[in-house]
């Protein structure tokens, strides 16, 4: 049964996050759906490189599964970008050795959020950023961003009811930069991440950007008060999905 | 009757172009019925720099009419962006000499086309690029691109049922560039723009990367040769809307 390895670009506004769940349109069922009539053959499970929530967008996302014949995969990826038109699209398709997991090989995970920081809307951009109004002051941001970087217990920026077993997890870039006039991307790259980590992260650095987080008066940086207190009620809020996309899954 | 401009974004695929028509949605029609909401007095006439055709974008379009009171721009800014939120908003506001006009006095303006050159089809720009799935060779459409670059006559390039009195026009600059993976920009300044200019140069440049336009042998380029015959003929497809974008206009 040959094993096959997709990359896939998602717009996460059209679905109810990955994974499969009763009455809502997910990209793990879809996808399962699609797939399956396209090869002409019940695919049991699709995996993923992780779950990526409701409303966010994937440009990288991994996935596979195994099939009982040998795909055209160049048809494959036209047929299902075609059928999934402007919602799903198969960027490549290989077929990789038994042993790989879309999951469990994967080494690290690119996330990047955008923030429209302008007094006006979104437009074009629309339902692919976060919409600040207030001016944030990106070398505060910048600054206070290092703390996060390294090996660190990251209770404080995970989801209440996140049930990953271990709190503790390595980022290894995380760079803030303003790509276009009024547009700001948080890129973040890590070793695996909690249940809302990155967008925790980004709620947390935009709500120090506006003096929301109060400072102990210690030597230490914001972030650093944060994680040390190990309660997710130390952190900001939970900045919205749409800002946020999956850029890319290393093996 | 203070006369006031408006720099608004908008996005194209919500409406059926600027100029007013009955029976379909244009910016026009919307803008002047929710001004005149807002203010609570019918405005008559909203002028812009330029039509721009069904499914064109404008991030920096201009527009101004003149008004009985003096309004609260900021509030008139909020309420316009709010009710057509997503589909258009206000980026700013202001009172104008009484001289100016968003059309006769504009100076210049820049467009942006965007294609996204991938086999791939896009999604999370999707309704906002051209798809060419053939790789463009960049280096190529640069250098042809630089014979539109001048004061030229631009019948070639303009709509064949195109009214404009004169087709001699300037383009100030015309640069071409990849400005992420698979996503290339077109960005064009120009005095003024003869009926779907910009988009008939983009294809023109495409199907010259494709190897669809014929060189005829002269040590003319081969966008000289098409300027020369002065012939909507002789020039290649008309690039479709969703790729273009008004970026701004300068007064």
């Amino acid at each position: 049964m040959p094993n096959i390895k997709l990359i896939i670009e998602y717009d996460g506004s059209r679905f109810h996050g990955w994974q499969i769940q009763p009455g809502v349109r997910t990209v793990q069922e879809e996808l399962t759906k699609v797939v399956s009539m396209v090869l002409r053959e019940p695919i049991r499970i699709i995996h993923a490189s992780g779950r990526t929530d409701a409303g966010v967008h994937a440009r990288g996302q991994v996935v596979s599964f195994k099939s009982q014949n040998a795909p055209d995969l160049l048809r494959l990826s036209h047929a299902v970008s075609s059928i999934l038109k402007g919602d799903l699209a198969v960027r490549s398709a290989e077929i990789v050795p038994d042993s790989f997991h879309a999951r469990g090989s994967a080494k690290s995970k690119q996330y990047s959020y955008f923030i429209h920081n302008s007094p006006t809307p979104p437009v074009l951009l629309y339902g692919r950023v976060w919409h600040v109004t207030r001016p944030l002051p990106l070398n505060l941001l910048q600054e206070e961003s290092r703390a996060f970087i390294g090996e660190h217990d990251f209770t404080s920026v995970r989801a209440a009811d996140c049930q990953g077993r271990s709190p503790v997890k390595t980022i290894h870039e995380l760079e803030i930069k303003e790509v276009m006039e009024d547009l700001i991307q948080i890129r973040v790259v890590g070793s695996g991440f909690l249940k809302q980590m990155v967008r925790i992260i980004v709620g947390t650095l935009v709500d120090i950007g506006k003096g929301r987080i109060p400072n102990d008066g210690s030597s230490h940086s914001i972030v650093e008060q944060v994680l040390a207190k190990k309660t997710r009620l130390a952190a900001g809020i939970t900045a919205p999905p749409q800002g946020l996309c999956l850029d890319f899954v290393t093996y």
